[in-house]
């Protein structure tokens, strides 16, 4: 049996008051986040206090509430810190550096060693990564308040194992505590579709609506659910397979060993085997690499190459129907789309999958649900990443130093 | 945006409060619902001091606490009124009498005319079988607290409206406004997925566990979902489709129009035609209902027929890869099939059907589920129903008529 604590409701609050000024940074008051989360004032102003107190917040300038006392605007405390975000993909390690604020300041990519990885190549990427980024941005660790580490495959977030990866074979990998020899910084592990969707949450979609699917697709294809404002994880942090979830009974087969998973129709290596099955002989057939082909595959169908055309069509008809599946189970008010699959063939893509997804949805669901590119910019999953980072940073009991009571209580009457 | 009000949170906890009462009838008290929810226990005082002042729950004798002063034992006060639960399916309507400990005292089952069925055909149905119960049980109007209606298809429940049947031909049927007509009591309207799901979660695997999926097989099928002790029922009450997604790409023809669907191979009519596509001439072929070949198929299959061994055996795949796209999804802690098919089918369907599961779905969310048959006593259908209804009584203000500060207040101190 699940027990919330009193701690648990706390940090949600905390979490749910912080998201509104992310989503309007400067622009937001006490009364803004009380009146859009439901909570009380007194618990907004406390948990802004806290905030303040703890230099994450600040007030930045007052608007006019019609002739009662003015209202303090509350912006991020942009230069508290930096945040670093990292995302291990198949071929390549992209690091960013973001301030409080979770903009971007600095970014690199190293590419990983061909065919099989193993951990100590990895780790030695991640860390090379951030150490570089730390030098040029020229940031002393200590104002590290945060790394978040994205790794395909299934996680354990609080052990800081990789559990699965599905493109090498290794198991079981503390990879947080071998990190750790390296970085000496607070280090969060969790997978691209958890961190896509916790970036689609504070800054994409999510900043308006608290029930949304987040399917990614990439070399590996998922789903991200956030229910009620809250990344939905499951009993072990494996929610969100969809790119395993059967389509075809008996179809193609899958990277993980089955038949007929979404995964081996919309992942890049499933689109290349989509233009494969349809031209052999074409160019595009002999692109080894399923990123390239998609990149090759976008800049045919925008010259009207009929055979590029034709296959981003099928794609799209196997997205839509997999996308049915989760409007059907889901009923979400939201699904994004989003990855570098999605980016490089956009409307193009989306156009098509919102027909098949039409055809194949009940209406109900299909009426209740906007249907959309991802909107965050840049790469979700670094953002992700570092935005785990920002949450774990706000768990920390070191963050919230204890304030005197009084010295609280005095802020909130001052700021009611 | 959702906005949690105080009244949402208050009625969430007392949900959560007697869910353990329900759970174990006379045998909990304050401090033990306290601890498995995890609500402080002047919290949960409060909640009992609520519900024993609008008679729901009695003090029924003390526990020893090991020195301290006795614990009262707390149980759901039986005699307080009635509830009815009513189960429109395609072919019957079957309704029964419970008292508020939800132990079914009197039930009856009518049929509905062959064919298409219209509105005026189920509103009499429903309000002759609830009338007869009335009359049989002895039973004043004054007493029912509120009587819950399961219709099949796509349901508005706050206004009461059927908006969608699988069955039969007809659109926005405001169903409970009709009722009102015939029935001067509270009514509340759902459909069976989410009325077997709230069942699971009061008296079946939902009383241990907050996140369940509920697999109902019957003439449609469909999941429900819990997460964290809450029905999740998605932007406009249509979560849990899972009977209409996609296991077969251009598979076969389903009722819902769409191909391929999981209903079309594992609902009772899907069954059906897997016995007809397996042996056209055999006896189990020529049953023109779908529920009376499944009654069939399981007589044959426990005589050793080959055919109705076969046919059992392909509905579990079918059955357990469409299981795995649930618990890859999800990852569960519990996963209950449940429903007519299940029950007539029994073990020899289930354990089929974990094997298909266990070839299907990932290792990580296949370790953490537990995937078992429904353990709800009876019709959980209808048994879901009354549950709503007793909701709705406990959401009612008129319940909780107001209580004097003071004398709450003395009642909590009493009970600590």
């Amino acid at each position: 049996m699940v027990k919330r604590t009193a701690q648990d409701i706390r940090r949600g609050n905390r979490f749910d008051a912080l998201r509104r000024v992310y989503a309007a940074p400067g622009a937001v008051s006490r009364q803004d986040i009380a009146a859009a989360t439901g909570l009380s004032f007194a618990t907004v102003a406390n948990l802004v206090a806290e905030l303040i107190e703890a230099d994450v917040l600040v007030e930045a300038g007052y608007e006019d509430s019609g002739g009662g006392r003015p209202r303090a605007r509350l912006a991020v405390n942009a230069g508290r810190g930096v945040l670093l975000g990292v995302d291990v993909a198949e071929t390549a390690v992209q690091a960013q550096l973001f301030d409080l604020e979770l903009r971007a300041r600095h970014g690199l990519e190293l590419p990983l060693p061909q065919g099989e990885v193993r951990p100590a190549d990895v780790v030695d990427a991640i860390a090379t990564a951030v150490e570089d980024l730390l030098t040029a941005s020229d940031t002393p660790p200590s104002r590290v308040l945060g790394a978040g580490v994205s790794v395909p495959g299934a996680v354990e977030r609080e052990d800081g194992v990789s559990v699965f990866s599905p493109y090498w074979s290794w198991r079981e990998v503390p990879l947080r505590a071998l990190l750790a020899e390296r970085l000496a910084m607070p280090l969060y592990l969790d997978n691209p579709l958890k961190a896509a969707t916790v970036a689609e949450m504070w800054f994409g979609a999510g900043r308006d609506i608290d029930d949304l699917v987040v399917v990614t697709l990439r070399g590996g294809v998922g789903a991200g659910i956030a229910i009620g404002g809250t990344l939905y994880r499951g009993a072990t942090n494996n929610a969100g397979e969809w790119g395993h979830t059967c389509l075809v009974l008996d179809g193609r087969d899958c990277r993980c060993g089955k038949q007929g998973c979404v995964e081996a129709y919309v992942s890049t290596a499933g689109v290349a085997r989509t233009v494969r099955e349809l031209q052999p002989e074409s160019a595009l057939s002999h692109i080894r690499d399923g990123t390239a082909t998609v990149d090759a595959l976008a800049r045919a169908a925008a010259e009207g190459d009929p055979v590029a055309l034709e296959a981003v069509g099928r794609t799209a008809r196997y997205l839509g129907v997999a996308v049915a599946n989760l409007l059907n189970l889901f009923n979400p008010q939201a699904l994004v789309i989003g990855g570098p699959t999605a980016e490089r063939l956009g409307e193009r893509l989306l156009s098509q999958t919102r027909r098949a997804a039409a055809d194949h949805a009940l209406p109900q669901s299909l009426r209740a649900v906007e249907l959309r590119l991802s909107a965050v910019p840049d790469n979700p999953v670094t953002l992700g990443a570092a935005t785990f980072a920002l949450e774990g940073f706000l768990d920390d009991r070191k963050t919230f130093a204890p304030v005197k009571a009084g010295r609280r209580a005095a802020r909130s009457r001052a700021a009611s």
